[in-house]
């Protein structure tokens, strides 16, 4: 048995340990799961449906258990409060979507003479989810809600730095017994999510770029699908006829909501010239105005560094911004309370490309404003990145908002709003360069992901000269 | 200058060379393709589709010098006839399907209270072709077309065994001065199309499983979508009822056109035992009734094995069997006429799933047929492979038919009929296993292939307070 030892992002204690499952066993728990998804699959969509609202509801019931695992995992209320609602609204808002979504794709009949082409929808048996640490729980459901409203059988293996609120979890699951046979958490770090993949028929993975390479290849091996969600350092353009306050406040928002720690939050603010220092000023007014919540937990926007190895990274960006000649105006160290470590809420000014904290994915609560003269020149450094997940364009003048919006590299682009992706479920997006792989995970299309096309092409007239079509 | 020899495959010898185009070389044709592409979006798809009906037109009226080339190429006439016409099919029917097809993806609009979202639907900008030697031209295009249309730039690396059709092929499209700038034909070996994927966007690989996973690693490192098709081992299932002259004549050409040179082609039989005697004389009576076209190439349905490498392959698969007690009912070998080889209709009873005939892909005109006692025995026999790329089950029984059928792993079945996918365009299938991975190459979906999606999420009024959403 191989037991993993769990720090408490608030203490920095370690208060946690779980058994890590054996790869051994995954044999036989995916035997089991491809089993199971045979039933699942033929008790139809509107069974599947009412067993997914049975566990929204069982989550609402029991939210406290849920509730204080979460919290613990994460060392913040707010986003945990979020999380948990999203989770239910989006069980709810699936259930509602689904049966239709998936009638439009079975039993599409085409007829040309002599022949009957039918299509049969079927889902891949087994969806293997890899969930990271930021939003443990909502990232552990979000593709594996439509997957098993699909009929696919779901296990996830969420993040080993964050396992706490599986276990309450996984015993409100437990209690809605249609349902758990076929959606299963196993706790391990990333050597049991690499073994999942040889059992997968697709995998669903938010994470790192590094290790999201590695699962795409892992996949690529097995010629089966990768839905990737990866790393981003999604850009904000501001126009200088803005409203400076929304747009700081905004911004602030997108850019520190969790600490940071978002694949979609704003990692780089560019501002046309002439409100460039209003706009830096706003900014570091309203992240002066947000609080660290060292204390009470409840009281203050930001909460801790959830992963430990992550502070590195921070430290590094902002020391490295710092001997660059960037100037901190506001923030700029991460602090220690009893332990654990808080990331203060930062903007910085005169940055420039040169720094890695313009470049590289810093997952913190911090702000860099760089001015531009020309659209095209706001265009140019916001495209200028590996990363293409998503962006925001503020403009007073709409049709401006949307030209620079067009031409962004990236799969959702907020427009007088930051980091709107993560909240409207609406929109079709795909990552663009590094920032992922796979269909949109947002949007109706979302389901689709999880289902295979087959023909059945029928002749129905039994007669033809086969040598001459 | 890296020049590559060409082996004739009906006389053995070399009569062909080109130059392989040189890698440095890549970078600066990948961005004149970006270049170009960026108008071909912008023009709009009924642009695009006059482009693709000029050149459809002008391969109709200059098509003896790439039927000349085409069937150097293959050795065979009848086929090449065959790809002519179904590329030129297919240009007109791409035409007339796009403009509905991109409409309906483009420019959804949902809006909530105080959101609008909309959707561009944003081609991949540069889409790499990596095409085999079966059906050098059809193969080529078929993905490049819709690509095309779906406002792509597309750069094909076509088989270096069978490289003549491109000069012919290159000089019609060169005339189509609106189409010539985003689609053009690279010559090289793997070498070539290895380092082509650095430049893609988009990869469309036809070919082997062994370097279709090649391909698909490389695309999973640069994040990039791989639409495979690989390698198969089609059976088809027989039951007693089916009237059993017309199976055989459906199976010989399923199994047998293209030499058996063809990914879709029926590689193995299974029939219910009360006929398999009678089944597998009827097979032998059908394929005795073929011959080669060693001596007038427009006389017979056999054409020579294409790719020298193949000989080995086939050679061994016969062996194999033969070895195990396999009894030729039929043919069973490969003979050589004036240096070119040519593989002997050949049909094999006696089998089972210990030989390589049974379990590899062969690609010759080579029908195995073994007896199964129950319907579930069928579909364990065909689903005992590697493979899923298409199958194939007879039954007077509709109802039988299709209950075969449905528990097929494989992408398409033909229920009556023998390779139908290979005709039938409407058809959306989508590989199972090591046949292949991505969207479906046939039916509309084909051409959202070559779509990303993008959101364009609006705030509307303006207003909101960022951190209670």
């Amino acid at each position: 048995m191989y037991s993993i030892k769990v720090r408490n992002p608030r203490t920095g204690r370690i208060d946690y340990r779980f058994e890590q499952t054996e790869t051994e066993e995954l044999a036989l728990v995916a035997a089991s799961l491809r089993d199971a998804q045979k039933q699942w699959l033929e008790g139809g969509v509107e069974m599947r449906c009412r067993m997914l609202l049975e566990l929204a509801a069982a989550i609402s019931e029991q939210r406290g258990s849920l509730f204080d695992a979460l919290t613990a995992d994460t060392g913040r209320t707010r986003e945990t409060e979020l999380e948990i609602n999203a989770v239910i609204s989006s069980m709810e808002r699936w259930c509602r979507l689904a049966p239709e979504l998936l009638a439009a794709e079975e039993n599409k009949k085409t007829s040309i003479p002599f022949i009957e082409i039918g299509r049969q929808a079927a889902p891949y048996p087994l969806t293997v989810v890899i969930s990271p640490w930021n939003f443990p729980l909502l990232l552990s459901c979000i593709d594996a809600i439509p997957a098993l409203l699909a009929g696919s059988a779901v296990v996830v293996k969420p993040s080993e730095i964050t396992p706490r609120f599986v276990e309450p979890f996984s015993d409100i699951l437990a209690a809605v017994t249609g349902l758990a046979p076929v959606f299963r958490f196993l706790q391990g770090d990333g050597s049991l999510g690499s073994a999942l993949i040889d059992h997968a028929d697709l995998v669903c993975f938010t994470g790192s770029v590094k290790t999201g390479r590695q699962v795409a290849e892992a996949c690529a091996r097995n010629f089966i699908p990768a839905q990737l969600e990866l790393g981003g350092k999604d850009p904000a353009i501001v126009t200088a006829d803005t409203d400076i306050e929304r747009t700081a406040a905004a911004l602030c928002w997108g850019g520190m909501v969790n600490a940071g720690q978002s694949c979609l939050s704003i990692e780089r603010v560019y501002a046309e010239a002439p409100i460039c220092h209003d706009l830096t000023a706003a900014i570091a007014q309203e992240a002066r105005s947000l609080t660290m919540n060292t204390g009470n937990i409840d009281e203050g926007e930001i909460g801790p560094i959830i992963s430990e190895a992550q502070r590195d990274i921070i430290e590094t960006h902002l020391e490295d911004a710092a001997g660059k000649g960037a100037i901190t105006e506001c923030g700029g160290r991460i602090t220690e309370h009893n332990g654990g470590l808080w990331c203060q809420p930062t903007v910085l000014s005169n940055v420039d490309h040169d720094m890695l904290v313009m470049t590289d994915e810093t997952f913190g609560p911090i702000l860099p404003v760089m001015a531009f003269d020309t659209d095209e020149e706001a265009i140019e450094l916001a495209n200028d990145t590996a990363y293409g997940l998503s962006a925001a364009v503020f403009a007073n003048d709409a049709g401006r908002a949307r030209h620079i919006a067009g031409k962004l590299e990236a799969g959702a682009i907020s427009i007088n709003d930051a980091a709107l992706t993560s909240v409207m479920h609406e929109g079709e997006k795909q990552a663009f360069k590094s920032s992922g792989m796979g269909g949109s995970r947002m949007g109706p299309a979302s389901i689709r992901r999880f289902l295979r096309s087959k023909a059945l092409i029928e002749n129905t007239q039994l007669c033809r000269d086969p040598w001459w079509y």
